[in-house]
């Protein structure tokens, strides 16, 4: 399996550095209202071997996020420190994620654009994105001319019947750098925490231009 | 009549808090877009029983909100604490709200999308919103396939007569977390301020998302 | 002639205040996007009689706006202070609203729903707005049933000129509280300086709602 | 050649003062959504004879763009100052435009509405602008009545045939004050780096206004 947009072992950053960054990751995306509510969530490797994330914790509005709102789990998405609040539902899905692609990050958020589009092509198990210049942001695209293909899955609320799924759809594709649930948001991830926030914003942008021509072509 | 979106009981703040809290948040709204000019009202149940709230006064700009533009009223809204001002004629609404949904909160917005909804539905009494995971963010519910229902009311100067129509609404509409007034705005409600906060965001996502996705479905 | 939206006599501010409000002003449109590059003029009434105006100077990027950016004028348009700077050509337009509406500041921006909607109802000679619980926010309009005409005039160089036909216009439609400029941009007063911003955050709004109303009057 | 948007010989800035106004701004257009990722790059000249410019560097996020985000290079677009990173592979863009133009400035932003009407109009080989008071707002307009032609040249990776297409579309359209690339963003300059920022803004705001009315042109 070939693993363009993620190498075997991501970047990892220290457990304070990382609920510092993924904190302030949050009341920013938030402030775009990619995670309005307490939608999403954002994970960052801490260490490889054993595989350790440092995650949003469940239910924490993300406008007012701050780094004790950030957990560690393990790889089965356990919490490994002591704290209050629990790890997300969704923990899974970034473990696997984290597993399959090596990713040093992955951030989950939840915007209008996305939401649209992952309902309008879900029949076509997913939406294809090419020609844009935009899409040299991703790691390992060099040209405009990309076909890049964002998976979409239908969404599912038994987590580990999902992180199969995920497993398996990440192996079909080796290529992807993104997916989508089915009215409910995008996952991304990268190699470095910069590289999956950079994801985030390049394939909200491609989502939200390829949305609006949709509208366009009407005429 | 079951309550599931606020127990008989809700929180309550102290006067303070509640008139701090009130006016950061309508400062937030405002940004976003969602109560601009004078538009809207905010509410927080200060005492139970009997019952008394902390709510914005009327004709106050909510980008420039301080707690100086809060009132404290009774359950027949009517001001309770010496100040400036009155209180917004509909503070009736939030009365109604606070005391058949045992809400902690009442906040009510206007935003573009809501407006639009608000009339494009309005033949049909309201507004179905199924099978978005966001809806997850709304208190008791824990699967997208949940089905909300948002009832619109015809807008009314007559406060009296339009809060009899929210109580009869909200009896029959036991499940719902929000009710929109036709071409007018959103009113949601929640156990705490937080999760009435947390319901407006969502809310107005949801909104957003079913607004754009309409247009889309030209082609 | 009554005027509703703004008695003979407004009020009037200090210039220094005036000056310093008028940039805080200025920023703020600027920021949500209704007065970008140096489109746009802002002015409030420092004296009645004889009627003198702080006004923005001309070519001035308003993201950035200070007092100092503020001139001082006569009825005429023409600087009364000395300082940098040439009072803008539209100054004209200003003084004769002020003047005949009696208001105390006058505000004129340039948003994208204002000059599609200044286009699409230019053969009408305007725009209808009516229903909306947001038009109670104009001054003197006490019910959503209110309708509220917007006239749309042409867009002309010659500021004499279209002096004369915003004097004609605001007297034929003697309730107006707003008027478009074709393709240009919007103007709205006010008894106070408070008023005339409620005003422009109102008609924004509604622009925005009809404007994408109308897309939706596809389907 | 005529050159009505620069002069032969436009500004230049000491460097230090150029690679702090061009963060800024690039921090500034990030958070308006027309630089996410690491999108764009801006550019100031430092001196005319022979031709030096500041220009941010490849591959930053322009979030958080700093000074030392941004390097200096000559005519043929090789650093020539020591430091970290290398120009952008579209340097020699902003090398052929401050040469072929006079200008002080070089901005090129990717936004939504850029991307999208770049390809809508790419048939015709550009997009002509006219009749909206915003054109004003472009160096040496004076009239709403100008005819504005923002040319569309296709995207390319080879920056040396690209930048002799750039030169030639600029001998033809010598009143050009901006052009796209297709499916790619926005090129637009000034004598001052004041004048071109406040081109992009103005080009934006018309492409938004062209992009939304097209939507309700089905009606």
């Amino acid at each position: 399996m070939s693993r363009r947009s993620g190498p075997t072992a991501g970047a990892s950053l220290p457990y304070s550095a990382a609920a510092r960054r993924l904190a302030d990751l949050g009341r920013r995306f938030y402030a775009r209202g990619w995670m309005l509510g307490t939608s999403g969530n954002l994970s960052a490797v801490v260490a490889r071997d054993p595989l350790k994330l440092a995650i949003t914790r469940s239910s924490v509005p993300k406008g007012a996020l701050t780094p004790a709102d950030v957990l560690e789990v393990n790889a089965d998405g356990a919490a490994t420190r002591r704290g209050p609040g629990r790890p997300s539902a969704e923990t899974q899905l970034h473990c696997v994620i984290a597993r399959d692609r090596g990713a040093g990050a992955v951030l989950h958020t939840h915007s209008v654009w996305s939401t649209i589009l992952s309902e309008r092509h879900a029949n076509d198990g997913g939406l294809t994105i090419a020609g844009y210049e935009m899409l040299k942001g991703l790691a390992g695209v060099t040209s405009h001319e990309q076909r890049e293909f964002v998976p979409i899955l239908d969404n599912d609320q038994d987590m580990t019947r999902l992180g199969r799924r995920v497993s398996a759809v990440l192996d079909e594709h080796h290529g992807a750098h993104a997916l989508l649930l089915r009215r409910h948001g995008l996952y991304t991830w990268g190699e470095t925490l910069d590289d999956a926030e950079r994801h985030v914003e390049i394939v909200e942008f491609l989502l939200e231009v390829i949305g609006r021509e949709h509208h366009g072509a009407t005429v």
